[in-house]
């Protein structure tokens, strides 16, 4: 006999009456239990989102059957994933290792699942930390347009071949071309040292000095085409004053930062952020 | 035609497959929407909560016909309100009043759905607050056991008179009979002016600074006859320092107190505090 | 025989070696005792900032006599008051009355030791509230530029014949003229409904809405000429989700904004507050 | 021409007038130029505490020659240190890994002032972390009264030996002989996996769980004969909520563990704690 297996369902639709209801029923016909279920009526978008966890006996292909029917009726996207399956995951860098290490050690301690084929990085000073956490590190440098877009292509290659579902830019310094955006939407995630929409762009932390802040802060988001302007899925702030400097601000900040990217790739992970438009709704 | 009414559904039943289904079956059978709905399976007691809002045309007798062989059938306890109806409260109060004030202000801005037919108190000092929010405040002095017996016969009156449905502590500062404590199980709220179960009992701002502690917090909570020892609803921390007297703490932490005590209440009058044995579930 | 009194001493001048023996040396000849003593050296102005609280029996003019010398030599300004005296502050207001009564509550409670003759309103909604807490009220309405220039010759008028040395724009929702800023250059006092330099200008919820931020915050600030930049004393935040309207962050956001401004007052009231250049220094 | 070094002095002394003056006087007569001062008086003790950045030219002899006859007329224990000299730690493990490695790796990233000559263990696991941060690794087994005694006269040989100014217990899981806390009293800081007072002992996750708290923490202290009760250096706590399991709550909780336990150790080794009584005095 086959053991009972959790599911992670997530769906989107145009809003109506109805759908829990038909949605539920799917499930009851599948046997299954209902272990937690959130749902969301985007009054900006006038749609519907639901995400449900699922324990049942039945075959992922039993759910899907049941499922179809009920997505088709109500124009829904649907998802269905066995919960905790390690997500594929691509991890850009540079030469700062706190986020990279923060999301690798949640990793190996079972925190965090994902599963990284590989660090992608313009500068080599992270290998030994890939190397402890066992994880294929490559460098490729960066100095100008043609390396640049031989980055881009290699990130490319990687997706396609390593069968990559989230793109993490873990302090990765560098502007991703429109095409890459455009191509990664929705499943690329990027941290923004900053607590957006305040100082956007470079240096903010030195900008949050200038402006004498008594809070820096730090963002998770999509990447978009539009620079520091992706949905945004999480945010966390840290309290200063007036001695820091910008050099200690960063250092703050660097907490913040790898808290929060690793947040929003664990929420991700779970199947816990939607795309409504320009923001996400998070199911925690 | 009648205008369509939000109401707000809560649920608990022993947990079994099928119960979201049966419900969201009655309510789509009443020709409700779901606006939200949020569930969970305790697995400390076996038991399953649920708490749906619900947009209808259809009348309070029709969503409750609907709804009651569900309820049966699952040997659910359900009730039913008008979602922003005002919840009938007492408020309970000595001489400080700033839990009062937060209380009264709120449901004055609109922010707070109570109605508040009286402020009973064993001290005077509050009266002009009482008066300047237009609620009756009555004053019954409580000097010895007697004074205490008439004034928690009075309590009990001013429930039953006045459909009492919530009793609130706001830094009342006596401590109720095992008897009148489980009179209003389940619908009186306390604010204990540390985080508990740091700090029991008496002078809690003493016993922090003497510990030195870096934060110090509120505890709003259930009147159970075990003293501070209710079933918690909220708590909230403030840091603090090592340069804070006792008496700063307590300037300090009364900020904490009022915002923990009003956050209690009125998750409570949005009916998304259940009980879970000597827990709490809040459904944000 | 004169009681001990306690002072607060502030001082600003040119960074240079000796300062702080000087001035502690000026205060042990007056035989006063040091209870707090903090500075501060601006690498950004290459200034000097210090506050000193002394208890002596020394008289101010003692004080002074003693300390004037130091202040020559190092070409310092100082400021010498007694801790605890009340300042005298002006409160504009417009209809919202949550700062107001937050700034007047803890007056009244004895937790902010300012002075209050007169709330000056373009609106008559906080009239009673003023009332209740035994504040002159003025009601000068403001519906065109001359109206406006009327409003601002008054607040002029009442700093002057009531001594005022805080100006609190407490959800005051007019723009200051240029002129009237100058005037009141370092002493008055603006709270913003967002987490500055986010969201600027009008409407700073709906605009957090539409980026969905993941926490919405307030900052108080000095008022300068250059709208929303001035010189930020204090911030907060809150965590929201997407599930709120911008209505609800409003409400949400209403905790902060007066806990922010009332902080700020507060820090003011006890000369905390120092500005060096477009950035302020905070003596906690 | 010696380059001019910053600093650290501390020191505490009965309360008296005049301090302050005298100490400043020796530093300015030792061309110093003082970068930061802080002090406290405790009405707990009637102890004075002062901590001074001081750079200058000067020597290390020049400054004690001119500090020591004001040490001597005020009865002061002083203490000098060059600012940002790494101190040296003994860091003692079992099997979890996440403090260790946030220390290791702020240590590394040189945001955190310490060297450490050893991690000694009672488990195997962390030897690969150790190795990949290449600081020494020992274990030593502790399976009965005998190995435990061992075990802390390892600890006493290693403190000599290497000259430990102080002993961090990350996350290790054995009590200390009254012995040994006496022997590295105010030297040896624990993290302990609750919000102290609450949930001393063990299992304070489950602990939490059953009381339904809503927000966990963790505080770091001196170690002490009395379990948990030693003197507070720094809490931190994040909220939960109902949904969590007990060792979710510890799997959170972490987090707070290991930013409470690394800002312990960096305040520590910037000399910014001073025990005054069985409390701590933070010079932040």
């Amino acid at each position: 006999m086959q053991e009972a297996t959790r599911w992670v369902l997530t769906l989107n639709c145009p809003d109506q009456p109805g759908i829990v209801h038909a949605i539920t029923g799917a499930i009851v016909d599948s046997a299954g239990n209902i272990e937690e279920l959130q749902q969301f009526s985007s009054t900006d978008t006038g749609r519907f989102f639901m995400r449900v966890d699922i324990r049942t006996d039945a075959s992922r292909e039993d759910l899907l059957a049941r499922l179809e029917p009920v997505a088709e009726r109500f124009s829904a996207e649907v998802s269905l994933d066995e919960a905790g399956r390690p997500v594929r995951t691509l991890i850009l860098a540079t030469k700062a290792g706190h986020c990279v290490n923060d999301l690798l050690f949640r990793q190996r301690s079972g925190h965090l699942h994902i599963d990284v084929p590989l660090v992608l990085a313009n500068n080599e000073a992270l290998a030994s930390l890939a190397e402890f956490y066992e994880v294929p590190f490559e460098y490729l440098p960066v100095t100008g347009p043609d390396e640049k877009a031989a980055f881009e292509a290699r990130i490319l290659q990687v997706v396609e071949e390593q069968q990559i579902e989230l793109v993490v830019l873990a302090r990765y310094m560098q502007i991703l071309s429109p095409e890459l955006c455009a191509e990664l939407a929705g499943r690329a995630i990027n941290i923004h040292h900053s607590f957006l929409p305040g100082f956007k762009g470079a240096n903010p932390y030195r900008q949050a000095h200038a402006r004498g802040v008594k809070l820096i802060g730090a963002t998770a988001h999509f990447v978009t085409s539009d620079l520091d302007e992706g949905p945004i899925i999480e945010q966390n702030v840290v309290r200063v004053d007036h001695t820091r400097a910008p050099q200690e601000l960063m250092a703050i900040g660097q907490d913040e930062e790898s808290r929060t990217l690793t947040q929003a790739v664990k929420w991700f992970s779970e199947h816990r952020v939607l795309l409504d438009g320009q923001r996400t709704i998070i199911f925690h």
